[in-house]
């Protein structure tokens, strides 16, 4: 029988993001189960008519629950963009707030802001480091520096939330949230990313460890 | 005497998203009052330790809401990132939620997924566009033609989510919400980023135009 809900994703960071975010709920809570569907990227899988029709922009990850299904989606609701997902999961399963926090309070508003921050800034900036470094047709050095400075700066300001704390938000040092599970995908490439140690970034580095420690972390990355 | 709330900005695409916000929700509701503080980018204020002190990553806008001090923030709750003030201002103000949709119904999620989509794509990606055109010190003709088509690819994307709609969200034909005003003041710099016209958009254009035709935003693009 399908599962309740089908991930359509792709061995990348944004990918990472919701099947370790999946994972983490399933350990959590032991009752999700979901379906995971490889897209293959260089096939361009994801540009199809079909995926469209779930996400106009035509990237992975898209999870569509299949539990729920309206007039116009029979299939079940398509959820696109990899924060807007996690915070979809964490909405309707994540019932006692082990990753988020009470509506209305400033901790929600602080998980908000680092997830904006790194979806509107290290995502998309490292993922132009990969570019020129790795599939840019032609050796552009200025792209390469830019976008390289960039990120190194961007751990910077990671770092300075991680002062004196274990998790970005939460009250004392902090609790595992949304947040974190947003970012660590895309640190955890910072070789790849040309940053060769994270030695600089103290915070950033213990942090890292202490995420990439987990068996549920260990899990998400091993999908697909 | 001070006002509840305090807006640093700058006149760009991610500081008119607040302060239209705020300017729509003064039209509904009437009782929305605030501060401006004209943040010098070129002096680079943005980056001297007091701004670093709210937002770590250097950028406007931040909303500091003065009515609400905590022990660690004595002067007021500071907010970063551009889409996350706005979640901010319609959970705290948008009582009768013309702007936002109910917590846990396909619409929010909806929302939300189209605010990731212009945070992580459209806005960074022509801010790219913006930086190759005018403002990098050498002639970089392959960051020209790689943002200036993926913005092209981008407004088609929203093109798309607008198919048979006013707005992005919402039954029928949609509701004004928070995923329509992240998105506009970056495509109202159509023309800024290398794109004469919208006419391949018909949707998106239609869209721009019943925007732009708005008290509220004409007045939040005057700001500051």
């Amino acid at each position: 029988m399908a599962k309740p809900l089908v991930l359509y994703t792709a061995p990348t960071s944004n990918g990472y993001k919701v099947s370790i975010m999946l994972e983490e709920l399933k350990a959590a809570y032991g009752n999700l189960d979901y379906d995971v569907e490889k897209i293959d990227l260089l096939a361009n899988v994801q540009k199809e008519p079909w995926f469209i029709a779930m996400n106009p922009n035509g990237r992975i990850p898209v999870l569509v629950d299949r539990s729920h299904s309206t007039a116009a989606q029979p299939n079940g609701f398509p959820v696109f963009e990899s924060a807007a997902i996690m915070l979809y999961l964490v909405q309707k399963y994540d019932k006692e707030g082990k990753f988020k926090f009470e509506s209305g309070t400033d901790e929600e508003s602080q998980m908000l802001q680092w997830i904006f921050f790194a979806h509107g800034g290290l995502g998309p900036m490292q993922g132009q480091v990969h570019h020129f470094q790795y599939y840019a047709l032609e050796d552009v050095p200025y792209g390469k520096k830019r976008y390289g400075d960039e990120v190194v700066r961007l751990y910077g300001v990671v770092n300075i939330g991680l002062e004196g704390r274990d998790y970005l938000v939460g009250p004392g040092t902090g609790k595992l949230s949304v947040a974190d599970l947003n970012i660590m995908p895309w640190v955890r490439l910072h070789k790849y990313a040309g940053v060769e140690t994270l030695d600089a970034f103290p915070n950033l580095k213990g942090w890292l460890d202490r995420l990439l420690d987990r068996e549920p972390v260990k899990a998400g990355l091993a999908v697909p």
